[in-house]
């Protein structure tokens, strides 16, 4: 089971994609991304969360499974001490996510506290495995009587018992532990138990799929860092027999088992389930250049940012099932946008854009990232939601746990990561997919290329990109012209801007205006770079007015407000006597204010009429008639109403009031 | 009315106190407080929290103003516009303590829009005030029918009509309106309603007190700025009437009426209205120097700060009146504390000390300021606490906005202040009362003295002040050298260090260490000042268990934490799985550590016990067996139980489980 060859393994934390040489016969992305541990984060708005993340969330996450017996089940399983199985049966993941989210934690900032402390830690988990590798806290504990859900036996219930889930989870908590700290010890655990998958699973063997993908996922990361094709083969396996395996008509579109997976061309079922079903589609799709994968899942991203994604991102309307809903069908009070879905839809835009090198993924990955994803964790790192919705009446607050808890360790996971979603690399092209101020350094033909961003993004739309090497070097430069300023929200027309753009997107370099060639979404810069040479990008961000397509009726009639690539509400504490006096009339002008000290420092957008008659009961108001804060910072002073979508008031009619019937678009 | 001269007023917004040439006939103070135009504020600590008070805080209380209907009526006194007195007789109040801190705001950062916003808002006080001066809405808009609890004509419920509270509140706006802008149109309307109240109350006409103290306060400061001794013997009248006035048997110890001030040894009755009495005599024992004055407000400090007083400078521990308890009546769960009141207990201290020259009325001043007020706002400054109990279920949390919200507008006003109370001078001598990084520039000897502090307090005792002067000067540098430091919580036997010191408090002059004599609490450094010459002062700052007298029978068997000037408590959130389980074993050991994105950046301490036998079950329990918050944080991550007070366990039986019957400290 451990024979295979170490000297394989990456040098340096490849935390998603691969680099060239790792890849199996088949190559890998076309697009690499740059990993987080080669950018240095040095702004006011990832920096405090990145910080946040891993001196509160990270320790504060590892207590709560502590509380909670998720930690004590592995002691349990493994013999060290006594009790039954508390909790949950898929709680060990956490553990796993959070391990993940620590190893990231590591690999930046060495820590010997928190070293020895996962060492103890997959000393218990690793006593918790059996002999044959198996890993299941909630059977091993006491397999007569397995927790609720778990199935009698071995894999007799996997729709529900997360027996593969969970160790998808191990396996990328393994990869991230190994690349963080060079230590074996939860790998080694990772493929004794993918080992015994591999004989159980798989041709002529047991022909079933897990009911909650992930290890799809974790199976690819494995086989990146192993070399051992079998991982990566046996992933393709579980992607390939969905829709087929003998139980199909019984899980169905919930566990997305209802056709072939190259056959599936919209968004069905449990959201987080079909989302990492669909990011590990492209990493096998990568690896194997296997067209069919490309197609569905790119049908299937039409089908889910055409229709069924909130502005925010966010997806998986359905509270039933945590599902997707039906087109169009986006409730706003009711969404459910979990937040585990929308770092799914994270990591599966990213792979679609390193699959394709185009940046109407990326569009949609910063709208998430910026919004549906980051309203998921509070400012103090420690209170959460579930559900992300759009509209509040008050009655929904942050929590400091869930008794499933799968959005805090995910957040833990994902918020270390997030360096690494800011450079690609792809020949001798280099990718600024995402404006943050700080340092990379980036492999390119034989050099590192030192790339240095000063911004004040996301509260400014000015970029300055200097180039530092050593010696003159030529590349092209792809630097993302981001949707927002391209007058396009979203790809698609469900979402679209009301107000027309504010002016031209600038460039220039070494302080020369330039237009360049656009191709997917980028400026094209090509030239032989020396060091110092500076790229100026200015992208306008006035307070723009969006409407939603007609055929999502709660939203007819209302308006959302955008800056750049953050999107407001109103919220109860800033608009007093009540949201539900709030409209936005046609003629309403708005201004923008940044707030250092308030809500961890933010835009705030005021909108106020200007009135014809001088009415002395309104002309003194200090405040404006409305006060907006970015969405991803509500619920934070208190329990109170909330909203997204305002409906709009007053003549002259805008045309966002008239019903557009537009065919939906397909691929 | 308003043919005094102006020529007397002072030049520089003095808060508290008053300068040499603005003395009555009396004397002043004979220490002066350095005001706080002349402190700048450059830390981590204070710094954010006054930016939030000027960005949110005030912005934020004015809307809750407007949105409850607190401006209009002014608007409707007026006759500006239609409509009936909208909420609480006192509401009127609450707009001028909003004034009185945008001005403060307006002295140190001009704001045109601010400014014009106050010009408006003034425009329509000065149209609320009758003809002869009269000044309270809810008589005003409909004197038939005045607001409920106004009376039916003027002055006749004064017990609880707030007519005299209101225009106290309106002095100090005035004031500070006038000294920050130098305009004289919210002055103007002070002065003219001070001189009906004086014509209308006084020995052979009305002779009646207000039933909630405060005008002697603001009259006090008409007094400082006009000059005219009218003002200050109106003040005087009011307080020498209490206990006397025809409606005594009535009002009682409720409104501290119960018999003639300098009879009062004992602090009764309402906290707010009783403490603002307190301030109010100081005031005039400064100006007449009345030493009867100074012995009763002496004496019911001492009643206060031995037996009535909170570990967080809280004080009034009854709901029920907003009262004050009996000697040792400090409940913690229902603890009333009224934020109010701390603000009270931060003036009369202040008081108290320039009287004296004493620090031990800094040490309470300090106590309160970093404990029992700051708990009362939140981070984003718009969230407060009325009461700030010392234990809750979980069940308690911040507010937006109360029906009665005297708070958030003391809150608005004190904030500014707080760097008024940093420095004080009396002859040649220079007081350093507060650490805070920061730069003064102090009159003295016909020049500027700069002192700037370098220091991280509250959570670092390191302070380096350094002197900058044009020449060489004498002068006494008085540093305070905290109770805390010299093993003394608090003047009295309320609370005491269960630990012994960690060590001596170190000074050095120009790296030269030195053991300076102590006088009134402060290290003289006399000597002839050069520039550039620095002090260093290091204050050990141990993690220290207090104890409270056994009279608190709630208390006994417990401790509370303290470091430094901060008092500790433990919140649900990183105390799982429950604060009933939380303990203080006598062998815990505590080690702390800075979080600088927790909290807005908080020292948090953390207790554990070397375990003898090395336990499985808990030798890799990644925190600590506690965690304790600065209390002033509490409440900041959704609802949960919190505690101060702790109980201890195990043996060695600890002292303080003891039963300590010690007499009571009197005066």
């Amino acid at each position: 089971m451990t024979h295979f060859t170490l000297g394989w393994i990456l040098i340096g934390a490849l935390i998603v994609g691969s680099s060239a040489n790792a890849a199996g016969p088949g190559g890998d992305y076309p697009v690499q991304p740059v990993p987080f541990t080669r950018v240095s984060v040095q702004d006011d708005f990832w920096r405090p969360r990145l910080e946040t993340n891993r001196t509160v969330t990270i320790p504060y996450d590892f207590r709560q499974c502590e509380a909670t017996g998720r930690i004590d089940n592995f002691a349990k399983a493994g013999g060290l001490m006594e009790g039954k199985f508390q909790g949950i049966r898929f709680d060990d993941s956490d553990v796993f996510k959070i391990i993940e989210g620590a190893a990231y934690s590591l690999a930046l900032h060495p820590d010997p506290w928190l070293d020895s402390y996962l060492d103890r830690l997959i000393a218990k988990i690793a006593a918790a495995q059996e002999d044959d590798g198996y890993l299941y806290t909630a059977r091993t504990i006491d397999p007569q009587n397995p927790a609720s859900g778990a199935g009698p036996t071995r894999w007799s219930n996997l729709k529900d018992s997360h027996e593969l889930y969970n160790v998808g989870h191990l396996y990328e908590a393994a990869v991230a532990h190994y690349q963080a700290t060079g230590k074996r010890s939860l790998l080694d655990v990772a493929l004794k138990n993918a080992g015994l998958i591999c004989e159980v699973f798989g041709p002529g063997k047991l022909c079933e799929v897990p009911g909650h993908q992930e290890i799809e996922i974790g199976l690819v990361k494995l086989y990146r860092i192993t070399g051992d094709p079998k991982y990566l083969r046996q992933a393709k396996f579980f992607l390939d027999m969905r829709g087929r395996s003998g139980l199909r008509t019984i899980w169905g579109e919930y566990c997305q088992d209802h056709k072939p997976v190259v056959e599936q061309s919209e968004a069905t079922g449990h959201a987080v389930r079909a989302v990492y079903m669909y990011s590990g589609m492209a990493d096998v799709a990568a690896l194997t250049q296997d067209p069919s994968y490309i197609e569905a899942i790119q049908r299937i991203w039409e089908d889910v940012v055409y229709a069924k994604m909130y502005l925010t991102g966010g997806i998986g309307s359905r509270s039933g099932g945590e599902a997707f809903g039906a087109d169009y069908e986006l409730p706003n009070k009711t969404a459910y946008n979990e937040t585990c879905a929308a770092i799914a839809n994270l990591l599966w835009n990213h792979r679609l854009f390193l699959l394709t090198g185009d940046s109407q993924y990326i569009d949609v990955f910063e709208r998430t990232l910026y919004n549906g994803f980051l309203s998921g964790v509070s400012l103090t790192g420690d209170l959460f939601f579930y559900p992300n919705p759009l509209e509040s009446d008050g009655s929904y607050k942050r929590s400091p746990w869930f008794d499933c808890s799968c959005c805090p360790s995910n957040v833990a996971r994902f918020i270390p990561s997030i360096p690494g979603y800011v450079y690609a690399r792809k020949d001798d092209s280099i990718y600024v997919n995402l404006f943050l101020q700080g340092e990379a350094s980036i492999p390119l033909a034989g050099q590192a290329i030192r790339l240095r961003q000063a911004t004040r993004y996301p509260w400014d739309g000015r970029v300055r990109i200097t180039v530092h090497t050593a010696a003159p070097v030529e590349f092209t430069l792809r630097v993302r012209v981001p949707g927002w300023a391209r007058n396009r929200p979203v790809p698609g027309d469900l979402y679209t801007y009301v107000d027309e753009p504010a002016g031209p997107v600038l460039l220039s370099v070494n302080r020369t205006s330039m237009v360049p060639p656009l191709e997917q979404g980028y400026f094209l810069l090509r030239r032989v770079w020396a060091d110092g040479d500076t790229v100026e990008l200015d992208l306008p961000m006035p307070v723009r007015r969006v409407q939603c397509h007609a055929k999502v009726a709660e939203n007819r009639g209302k308006v959302a407000l955008e800056r750049g690539p953050v999107v407001y509400c109103a919220e109860w504490v800033d608009n007093n006597p009540g949201l539900d006096r709030v409209t936005i009339p046609g003629n309403m002008t708005f201004e923008t204010v940044f707030r250092k000290y308030m809500l961890g420092g933010v835009v705030v957008i005021r909108g106020s009429v200007a009135r014809d008659e001088p009415s002395r009961a309104r002309e003194d108001v200090i405040i404006p008639d409305i006060t907006l804060i970015p969405y991803f910072a509500w619920a934070h002073r208190g329990e109170g109403a909330m909203k997204v979508w305002l409906p709009v008031s007053l003549s002259p009619s805008p045309i966002w009031l008239e019903e557009i019937v537009l065919p939906k678009k397909t691929g």
